[in-house]
């Protein structure tokens, strides 16, 4: 059962390469860039312009295909995809939290962006508290390894 | 530019319609169902019982064709499609956060699911405050409206 998608635009950043990128928006606070949304969906982004965070699906498109264990960025040991979020997934949609900036037309301006430039985005969605936060959550593994690294390197690069 | 992705697993929940179901995951507290992973993901699982909290990516099939400006369930003007969670968009992916339970074989018990049952699942990453909570979003049309509707009804439908 095959899901096709189609992008609805494009990120321009600094990050041509994966290797140095930061590890999630935190990790990349004052990083600038652009969404590009197409025209044809343009009008879809009114009202947008209140919300101070929105969240961006994207198509990870320069990963490698993925295993189903993972040494992450952020840990020494393997751990199991799932409990990762290595951007090698058996679908790789990136989820990003970043601060909009702006609107001018059909273009976003954002930051925290933790995306390589030219990755495709699929959705466009606002960050509501209310729904995405959850402030009591238990971490796993990553509870320890929350000092580590905070930037990619190369192997889930394809 | 055609994305293809395939299901990793199916949600089984009491919504059979939208009509009635909660309207994203906190409105749906007391909620329990089950994310049946496919066996060849399995080992992908691993870990996950560390975390409280998981993002289900979802593929919305029962939402109908998108339109690019929306009367929200949580409004009663219309508001830009990217800037509202309706279900009905040009890549109708849904993002939930729930609480994991238990994970047992292939099997995530979860609860506060606000998905219709038999939804196809895409992606599963642990819920990571640090990557995903942003503690002082502005909301937009949404500031306004919180206290409103809880759950759907058929407007989006197909």
């Amino acid at each position: 059962m095959k899901i096709e998608f189609l992008p609805i635009g494009i990120i321009h950043t600094p990050f041509m390469e994966l290797e140095g990128m930061p590890i999630q928006p935190p990790g990349a606070a004052s990083v600038k860039g652009t969404v590009e949304v197409f025209e044809n969906f343009r009008s879809g982004l009114k009202d947008l312009d209140g919300f101070s965070h929105i969240i961006l699906l994207c198509h990870l498109h320069r990963a490698r295909s993925h295993e189903l264990t993972v040494v992450p960025y952020l840990d020494d040991q393997p751990r199991g995809l799932f409990s990762t979020r290595a951007p090698s997934r058996p679908n790789p949609i990136g989820l990003s939290v970043v601060r909009l900036l702006s609107v001018k037309g059909n273009t976003l301006e954002v930051a925290d962006l933790d995306l390589l430039d030219g990755t495709p985005v699929l959705d466009i969605k606002p960050y509501v508290g209310e729904f995405d936060e959850r402030t009591d959550a238990r971490l796993g593994w990553l509870q320890a390894a929350r000092d580590r690294k905070k930037s990619a390197d190369t192997r889930f690069e394809e």
